[in-house]
């Protein structure tokens, strides 16, 4: 039914419920918390959306969001240029970012193969990942791809396709989270971190 | 921490996460979704907010969100001028609106009378609400303000500086809602809702 007391309104709202997870009452809470807001505020909201579309870059490296034509993170003359962390999207870039342990670079895939979605080989960066290592010499590959088999059968799909070149190509380690407890780890995880144990002493130099 | 790749994107996700009840990593997925989308369909969500607040007019008669000086409601003849429900907001409006039980006009308090929220009755449309029910010769009032202490204070507030005029106030029934068990409705409900019992007869006379 429209109620909407206004054509702007429902304009507002219909386009807020376009968001995912965002269903027309949350939209129109939203509308309304705007309205109240003042005209520069709201004009700032709009136009920063607006400008990160119109405007954004995507690194011609590695497909990292950026600013410019090389990202900050492949612009960085510190970081180990030979070592690739193969991701899916943006949002690992900065989860692994955030930790502070990986001095590499990345490359990100904008997707995984899926059969079922219909992502393809050539739907993601992975041909721009193999020229890539062609022309940087590159020393490892490091997959951080989705424990999930849409994310083995990329790993595996890249593994295959590199497996030509004499280059290193590792996977993130896969086990029981840290604080987690045995008891309430399911099954495949506990598992594979039987058989994927490793040695005390390593972990020891590592502290 | 500030690990956003770019200018464009960490603005984007500011902006998003001033919205109440959006953090910063709902922000995030939300400005990663807008990327993906086509430049025109960004434009048009950004221009439908920034539209919103820019043109917005409120209803001199009601305060009722509109397009043009009047609202739809007061504007529209078939409706009776001279009943008047006061809500809160504009939500309440929609939502007595979605009813289809009300063929009066409203009034949009824009608040209710709260002095812990500092919110005095000068800081809504209370007077605005009497030099209307002056100019308009209102027949009757309809309170429907929430059933909380501050929305009794303000229908005794209303009714106090209507009690001179010669007018019916009334306010919106409250009892068990349709479909409730007895047993678990709060007893200050149950309570009321046996003081204003009501005649079995006029109900049947309403079906």
């Amino acid at each position: 039914m429209n109620t909407y007391p206004s054509k702007l309104l429902e304009n507002a709202v219909n386009e807020l419920a376009k968001l995912p997870g965002i269903g027309k009452k949350t939209a129109l809470r939203l509308a309304l918390y705007l309205l109240k807001k003042e005209i520069p505020e709201v004009e700032a909201f709009g136009s920063a959306i607006i400008k990160l579309r119109q405007e954004i870059v995507y690194c011609e490296d590695c497909f990292n969001i950026s600013d410019s034509r090389k990202c900050s993170i492949c612009a960085n003359p510190k970081r180990e240029n030979d070592l690739v962390c193969v991701v899916e999207s943006i949002r690992d870039v900065m989860a692994i970012e955030n930790t502070g342990q990986f001095n590499g670079v990345y490359h990100v895939l904008g997707g995984i193969i899926s059969p079922i979605e219909g992502v393809g080989p050539g739907d993601i960066t992975i041909h721009q990942l193999l020229a890539r290592v062609h022309r940087n010499g590159t020393r490892e590959i490091i997959l951080a791809l989705p424990a999930t088999i849409e994310g083995d059968t990329t790993n595996y799909y890249i593994y295959k396709r590199l497996s030509e070149l004499n280059i290193r190509v590792s996977t993130i380690a896969r086990g029981i989270s840290i604080g987690d407890e045995l008891e309430y780890t399911d099954e495949v995880t506990l598992g594979r971190s039987i058989l994927n144990r490793t040695l005390y002493e390593t972990q020891l130099s590592r502290k």
